[in-house]
């Protein structure tokens, strides 16, 4: 690849990639012409289309293709015994400790790591801001009260449940109070009866679900990775836990065989191996339903992070619901002719942190002919825009209306766009940097020029983001060729076959 | 179609569907294990199919296939100004009253027509329930007391506003309240600036969601048609007030382009004509922001109700927005050198809705020799199941095993299904009832009957829902036949190149 001079930039931080989403339509900040809402995001006509994607390959290729899963899609409101049941009502907090002065409110187990504000006696209470964990230095003092006001007294830890509250019905009253869940997992558990009844399904088998959870986070942030308001890709795979496969528990052959698939999952859609690594929870950090847990982590531009993790549920969540509603949820094993309360397997993903590194991994800057170009390497399958169609020159009405043309055939199938606001040097930067893998361009040729007596060749160019190559193919095998080089197949082979322009 | 001996019933009722969709996995009751959630409810496996397609389908062809439209994704959690602005905080609501002894609370306008209790003193005070606007016939008094307790005052009227509120952060005070969204509308205003400058946009051209939202009903019901949670499919379409087409102003042109376009889609997709009515709304009937609006009414199992509305809302909500927010929302027109507030056409549509009226439409119960069949016809781009592959004899190893490859195969492309609990009338039966449009069936002579020596043929059946006629097709024609049939031939066009089995 000649024209490559140099990679201007291995890893993307977060300020670039922010400033990109907003600037070309990925991301926006909720409600910015108001200052923005706490940490809530919108996505933008091209984070639609590249979110809209991540789900809808997941789907395809974790239900649709497999005999073992269906879907579920369940509201958002639940009932509070659900939350009961679940133990998010009475553990789902984070410790938190209020100022009896000034009325702040903080985490616990963060104030600590917070600089404060001193009012020092030995400096005749003059006002110091301190960092984190040092004393005074004129009076070696420690901090004691409010790291804010540096007045008031903290209150001892309170519990605060993360789960935002509302009220169901016309009345504010204790017996009207809804939660927002927390996690789509719950309504998989709640639904087990209706699902195994109405499918007549055999286990083991697989309840999926792509949706909105809430939770109230006190420190939310770093962008779209930490937010109130968050979408989930969740997956409970109940198992028979008297069945073994390859001579172990059913339950523990099936934890590994979705770390293995979920890891081969993020890889084929484009994570890079040296981005990607297996985090194995200690005993202490296991969840108190979980008998093992394994997270994927991501080197995300904050850092290693948790982009999914795949936990074994155990029987758990549903014997507490179970007990809590008085219903029977286990299973009838037809073999042994016994009644038994399957085990799970949670492969847990959020969306918007797949989003987050699916953008983070496809970023490069690189040198072309002496020219910066931004690119977004994106999986053609992720890829928000497949095709741009772009007139090389505008002026020209017959090759406008071809480049049209070509648009509306193709968006039959794919989205596609039409853009003819620049020169088509700037044209390709554009889409490369939003990820565009494949331009089409409609010249002179294409169309002909009566007044040069030159006939018209009905072919266009097609250019390859990646490569930055191009051939030559007529107009009416552009649905064949996208449909080699949208389907799989790589613009190597394609493009062998076609012949380089 | 010799077969069809009599269709038994033309129009479904909401209870037959309402246990279709438990039964079959399409709908269940949000939190049954529970009691319920009031008016939520809970997609299931062949319901999240169905829905998905809905949205799917209605995305490429007003996002994807057209050159006018980009969609966004925005935050369900909004900045409360954003309801403030629109109007919603101070008119969303509906007038209560609250009986002061029993504290029950009762919508103002639907008091009247309840029946009440009355404790008549012409009968020593005996207690007695009266139909709704009927006087005592003893004592000849009307209702003025609680329609419930019949004993208690009702308050004069107060506003309910009809937005749930929640709190975001961890005080629960007046800063913190937030309010879920009530429909997705206003999103698309906030994020116009946005949308427009990322996108480089020329009037002309609509911004389009799909997402949840949701309103505090005081009376929902009716299944899935008044829920307190649902899902939106949103259109605001920016047009310039100042341009002229085809004679008339630029916002009456294209809302009447929308009305038509709308119709044309629901009908597309198997909506009957029969069902289907426009409704102009009249003049005292129109929101404050509207210039006209008009219904597309279908004819649900309750009657004629409203399927989505086609609202011109004028520059009503940007002018708000811009003056709350101190922002320009305007849009430069470059021929005329002058800063416009674009007009908006607003087509709003409920997934939910045209959900449960694509299934009353497809539903259809006949005669089929002398045995009743129950068929769902969707269009088998909306079909929650689009193949289901049957062996004929479930003893046989090798038929089983070319079932569940074909099945794998296709799954490739499109949802599949192997079924092999039934005689294969009874599994055919099943799939008529979920509306899968094809059925493969794989036989002896497929695999060949070495003991007989039969030999293999290679070839599988396709049955056809509506027509229950069949093909046969060699096994490795049938992802193309498929193409085909899924793709958008006719059967009848399909089956007359194949030739009919």
């Amino acid at each position: 690849m000649s024209h490559r001079c140099a990679i201007l930039a291995a890893m993307v931080s977060m300020d670039t990639l922010v400033s990109l989403c907003k600037r070309r339509g990925f991301v926006f900040q909720s409600s910015e012409i108001y200052g923005g809402t706490g940490s809530c995001w919108d996505y933008g006509p091209l984070g639609v289309e590249l979110k809209g994607n991540i789900k809808r390959v997941w789907w395809r290729d974790f239900v649709q293709r497999r005999p073992d899963m269906v879907g579920i899609d369940a509201s958002i409101l639940m009932h509070p015994m659900v939350w009961k049941a679940s133990g998010h009502l009475d553990h789902f907090t984070d410790p938190m400790v209020d100022c009896r002065e000034c009325k702040l409110r903080f985490r616990a187990d963060q104030v600590d790591a917070l600089p404060w504000t001193h009012y020092c006696p030995a400096t005749k209470g003059n006002k110091f801001t301190i960092p984190a964990g040092e004393p005074c230095g004129h009076c070696g003092a420690r901090r004691t009260l409010c790291p804010d006001c540096g007045k008031g007294e903290l209150t001892t830890p309170r519990q605060f449940n993360l789960m935002f509250k509302t009220f169901m019905g016309p009345v504010e009253e204790d017996a009207a109070v809804t939660y927002l869940r927390p996690e789509t997992a719950q309504a998989m558990f709640v639904n087990f009866e209706n699902v195994l009844q109405s499918m007549r399904l055999k286990l083991p088998f697989g309840i999926a679900q792509t949706g909105r959870s809430f939770r109230n986070e006190i420190t939310p942030g770093n962008f779209i990775f930490r937010t109130r308001e968050f979408e989930q890709m969740e997956i409970e795979y109940f198992v028979n836990p008297h069945d073994r496969v390859e001579g172990r528990p059913a339950d523990e052959y099936w934890h590994d065989r979705w770390i293995e698939d979920c890891l081969a999952w993020f890889r084929r859609y484009g994570l890079r191996d040296e981005n990607l690594r297996l985090r194995e929870h200690e005993r202490d950090e296991l969840s108190h339903y979980s008998k093992r847990t394994v997270d994927i982590d991501y080197r995300f531009p904050i850092g290693w992070s948790e982009l999914m993790g795949i936990a074994n549920r155990t029987d758990f969540d549903l014997k507490q619901h179970a007990k809590a509603s008085g219903k029977s949820l286990s299973y009838f094993d037809e073999e042994r002719k016994e009644h038994v309360v399957p085990y799970v397997v949670e492969p847990a993903a959020g969306v918007d942190r797949a989003l987050l590194a699916f953008l983070a991994d496809a970023y490069l800057e690189e040198e072309v002919r002496g020219e910066k170009r931004i690119v977004l390497r994106f999986h053609p399958e992720l890829a928000p825009v497949k095709v741009a169609v772009l007139p090389l020159l505008k002026k020209r009405e017959d090759i406008v209306r071809t480049a049209h043309a070509i648009r509306d055939d193709l968006a039959r199938h794919w989205r596609a766009v039409y853009d003819d606001t620049a020169a088509i040097g700037r044209l390709y930067r554009r889409q490369d940097e939003v990820g565009t893998p494949y331009c089409v361009t409609v010249d002179v040729q294409t169309v002909g020029d009566t007044d040069k007596g030159e006939r018209a060749d009905g072919k266009v160019t097609i250019r390859d983001r990646d490569s930055m190559e191009q051939i030559r193919v007529p107009e009416s095998r552009l649905g064949a060729v996208f449909g080699e080089l949208l389907g799989g197949q790589s613009w190597a082979d394609v493009a062998a076959r076609v012949g380089r322009a």
